[in-house]
Order: C-alpha cells, then sequence, then structure tokens
C-alpha cells in the first residue's frame, strides 16, 4: 500500500509500504476513508522532536472495516468506523472512568501510520465506534475529525468545565482550538472568546460559535481577558498550544476557582509552583480521551448538528502528503485532508 | 496587649503591642480564647521566608467579638466566632463560587497578628461565623482548627474530589495532613492512606481515621501506593507540604483521571508540563477557602462528629510562644496552641 513516511525533519514522503495484517486476535485492519495531518506531526516536521528513522505518519482516521481479528465482537468488516488516536482496552478501571487516553494497556496508533491506505488499529472493541450505517460523503470529514482534533478540542472544553451561560476564553487557533469553540457553543456557553490573530481562522471561529476574537497575547491578552469580565478573568479556559507562554497565558486568564483545559501537548512548559497555587485554578489536561466522547460526537455529526469537517481548508490525494504538511507548516492552511 | 512578634528567624517574642482598634466600618475586633502556631509560620522562622522586620505573627483565631464596626451586622459582641485567615467580602463572584481565598478583596489576617490577646479582622461580615451559643471550652481547640488547619486539609480533600468508597492518599503528616485525613474520612473515603513516618503522627492519622500507613517516600512511596490499587495510584491524593518532592509524589500517586488537591504552600516548585500532561491528573490548590466550610464544620465539631482539636499536642501559655515555635521546629510537638 501507499503510505506517508517522515524522514527527517521537512522530508515527508508517501512511499510503498507493507500491507498491515492482524497481528492479535483483538486488532482490525482498516480501508481509510480519509486521513489527515495533525498539528502534533508538526513537531518533529519542524524538528522540535527528533526524527531518528522513516518513521510511518498519522494517528487520525476513518474508514471501513476490513478484516478483525478472531477476538473482535464490536466491529465487524463493512462497517464504517471512527476510533482514537490512542487504542484502548475499553475494561480497566482507567477506561471505565472515562479516561481511555490512559488506558492500563494503552497503544498509540500513530506508529502504525494512519496517513496510508490501510491501517491497524490494535485493542478494537475498546476503541473503535461505527457509525449508523455508511455515512453520505460529505459527512466524512467530520467524522474524521472526530478522531481526533475534534474530540481533543471537546475535551479541552469538557476539562475546563464549561457550563451553560459561563464565559470561556480559548487559548490558540488552530484546528484544535477553534473545535474547542465548537465544543464549548455546544455545551452552552454564554461567551465565547477566541484568542486569534488570523483573519481566516477568526472567521471559522465566529462560525463556530466566538462571541468575541481578543488579537492581544501574552500579558496583553490576559488583561484583556480580565476586562472583559469585570476583572475576574475567564469561568473557564481551554489551552490549545503548548507552549509555555500559551500555558500561562491560560492560566492567568482563569478566575480563582476557575477551570484551565489544556490539550496542547506540552513542549518545554515549566509551571512556577507558587504562581499555580495562588492562581487557584482548577487544572486538567493531557491526551483527549477521545474514545469517551466518540458515540455522542458521531450522533451530533450525523444528525447534521455540528460542522467539524470545516477545518479541513485543504484536501489532497494522499501522494501529495507532503504538501499538506508545508501548508500546514507555513500556516496556509489550517488542516490537510488526505485521500488515499 | 501581649502578642508574638518574629524579629528574625529563630527569634519570636511575646511582648507588648498596641491594642487593635476598628479602622474601617467593617472590621471587628475580637478577644482571643485561643490561637496557635501553623505549619507555615516555621517558613520565616527556619530563614526560607525572609523577615525584613519585627512581625507580629499568627492567623488562626477563634473568640469572642469585643467590638464591630458601624457596617457589620451578621455578628455582635458577645458572639463566639471563627474566621478565616483570609478576610473576605462575601459578596464578589468569586466569593459566591466558594473560593473567598481569592476574594475580589481579600485581605490577610495574618499581618494583623492572631498570636495575641485582641486582633482585628477585616471585613468582619464576609469573614466571622458564630457559633450557635458559648461553646463549652474543651470544643474551643477544634474550633480554633476550623480557622485553618482543619479548613485547610477539609479543602484538601475537597479539591481532590474525595468520594464515598474511594482510595485516598495523603502526603505530609503535618496538621493539615492529619485533618485531610479526618476529612477524608467524613467525606465517606474507602481507603485513606496516610504517609507518614513518625510514630505519633501515625498513631493520630489512624485516630483520624486512616486505614493504612506508608512510611516510604518519593518513588518508593509512588511504587507503594500503586502495589496498593492494583497499578492505578489512588483516585485521590492530598498534598499537604509543598515541596518539589512532595509534589511529584502526590502527582504520581494519583491515577489517571485522578484528583490532586495540594494545599502545602508551594516552595520553589517547578511541575514538569510533559510529565504533568500524560499524567492526566485532576490538580487544584491553593490557599483554602476555609470560609466555605466553616458553618458545616462548626456544626460537625459541636455535635461532637469530630474533634480536630487533637492534633494540638501541646499548650502553651501566649507568654511561651517561643517554645511553641520550637517545639514545632523541632518536631517535638505537631502543633501549639496558645492561651492568651
Amino acid at each position: 500500500m501507499r503510505g506517508a513516511v517522515m524522514h527527517a525533519p521537512g522530508d515527508v514522503r508517501t512511499e510503498q509500504r507493507d500491507d498491515p495484517k492482524i497481528i492479535h486476535p483483538t486488532d482490525a485492519v482498516i480501508r481509510l476513508a480519509a486521513t489527515c495531518v495533525c498539528g502534533s506531526d508538526l513537531w518533529p516536521y519542524r524538528g522540535i522532536e527528533p526524527v531518528t528513522r522513516p518513521t510511518p505518519m498519522g494517528h487520525e482516521y476513518a474508514g471501513v472495516v476490513e478484516e478483525t481479528g478472531s477476538g473482535v465482537t464490536s466491529v465487524k468488516p463493512g462497517d464504517f468506523v471512527i476510533g482514537s488516536f490512542m487504542a484502548s482496552d475499553g475494561t480497566c478501571e482507567i477506561c471505565q472512568a472515562g479516561y481511555q487516553s490512559r488506558c492500563a494497556h494503552v497503544e498509540p496508533v500513530g506508529p502504525n501510520g494512519a496517513q496510508a491506505e490501510y491501517l491497524r488499529v490494535p485493542l478494537a472493541d475498546g476503541t473503535l465506534v461505527a457509525t449508523h450505517g455508511q455515512p453520505d460523503p460529505d459527512l466524512i470529514p467530520g467524522l474524521l475529525a472526530a478522531s481526533d482534533v475534534l474530540g481533543t478540542g471537546w475535551f479541552g472544553a469538557v476539562a475546563a468545565e464549561v457550563r451553560p451561560g459561563k464565559t470561556v476564553a480559548v487559548v490558540g487557533d488552530g484546528a484544535v482550538g477553534l473545535l474547542a469553540v465548537l465544543a464549548a457553543r455546544e455545551l452552552g456557553a454564554g461567551r465565547i472568546i477566541a484568542m486569534s490573530r488570523h483573519e481566516p481562522r477568526q472567521k471559522l471561529a465566529l462560525e463556530f460559535g466566538a462571541t468575541d476574537i481578543v488579537t492581544e497575547r501574552g500579558d496583553e491578552g490576559v488583561a484583556r481577558i480580565k476586562e472583559m469580565t469585570g476583572g475576574y478573568g475567564a469561568h473557564s479556559v481551554i489551552e490549545a498550544v503548548g507552549t509555555q507562554e500559551s500555558m500561562m497565558q491560560a492560566i492567568r486568564s482563569a478566575r480563582p476557582g476557575g477551570h484551565v483545559g489544556y490539550v496542547g501537548v506540552a513542549h518545554g512548559v515549566q509551571l512556577p509552583g507558587e504562581e499555580l497555587f495562588f492562581a487557584e485554578v482548577h487544572l486538567l489536561g493531557g491526551p483527549a480521551p477521545v474514545r469517551r466522547f466518540l458515540p455522542d460526537l458521531i450522533s451530533r455529526i450525523e444528525n447534521r448538528s455540528i460542522d467539524p469537517g470545516k477545518v479541513f481548508d485543504l484536501t489532497l490525494p494522499l501522494d501529495q502528503a507532503a504538501e499538506g504538511y508545508r501548508a500546514m507548516d507555513e500556516r496556509r492552511a489550517v488542516k490537510a485532508l488526505l485521500q488515499p
């Protein structure tokens, strides 16, 4: 089959890879209907994470089950499925509590390389969720988004305890931040402040439900949020970047007793204990337990009550994966969908 | 009046101070029935926080209202009252949400020096809670404990989302840690693991409701907690020390999706963002909003359903405050009560 492989920072090639096979009885192999490039794929692309050997890329997927291992009972060949970027057994205490991304037997899907024609998904019963019948083709981008970027933004909003009528600030205007805006709207937030200085992203944020745009960053951004919230700060802040600056901006934008949900993968972040202590904000973050939200998200997409597929502003054939990376790296695209 | 003053690290003297007076119409002056030395008073005593000038000490108090400002309506002279170490207006959005220690008009009581015969309490209406009649003398230590050390341990347990039947670990066996054990028991925890290597403190922890004692610290302590919880870690961890080691021990002892409530005042702590991200635990800490819990805590003490006064294992006249500090510094006493 064909699949995208990163050879070095800035060097992604779509090339011939071995077809995936069932290895464990709990595996499924799916034929991808769509896959995409993640903001987190840009960390190695930019050399911020090392690339030590040719690495199959991609961890977001939606497609049709091709084959299942002998132990798989919840999905069958022909089902259209979406799964999380973290495979989970669904049965351990951590999964049962809704933190499937930290399952006792968690297995990241990424190393299997979802930017390809086929993908082996481990722990299929605990990981995959089937749609209600074959989806209309125009729903596929949205369903693909549920696999990570929507599920992650949604977790950010849930972790930030977004509540009806409350004020939410979103730090980061990448696909996750934009979909966190959508999640905040769906969860009933009264005011949603998107922190963005890029006009096309502001537009999408407004379309997804943002009520206000703040272009200032860092201390100025914090001051603006305080000013807009009677001096208190936002009830909920969603952090979707992962840098020191964005984390501190998020923590400082929340009111005492408020909630920060952080879903940007932390890179070189150090949180000062004393400031955090006196900030007195709730913090929860980490790799999103997307599986917890999938049934609900799939229904909302199937009902057409949300259209998260709008974050894909570039669609390319899988063979042009390299251009997808480039466009996202250069911020010419929010998120690139790849068609196998 | 007489009051304790810290002149330098290790140098506390009970000496003549000016009688406090009503300054603002929202003030009350109370005659102290009892006061005490806090673990946090040991930071400057040990030179870890600077002592730049002679400093009146103490922020824990219970006593009888002597005089109120013209604007005070909720307490009157003769009432026996307890208040938090942080004065709060009780009316701002932060207070209304239960985070009175971060009130928009918060005023720390400490600078007024509660280790004394009399104390001016600002924002009396939002800060003080009266008992139901004059308390029996044997209840006074417990009521005094509610002012900070019980309220803080309680907040630790609430912040750690202690729930019926769940497993709770407590890092720190000072008075706050011990009372966090008591709080966890009252909140219905199924298993309470006190991390302590001091025999008299272990004994008190068991008396307060601990079901297990773990003497190991750091990585070994974490391994022990994991071993006792099916490899998962505790559902809730209460941190009551404030050092880098204790914070990391707390975070690592919690299961993914679990909760860490931290109430030890952070000193020189830096939380590594990446580890925190992948730990995926809820974090909440800070100066305890004691005022939120006071009505409930006072009732429990008056009903004699809890006896937090047991943390005072040394009672001295106010004139011997210096010995109270010494005994706590040398860990000969858990907590010293001072009688004015």
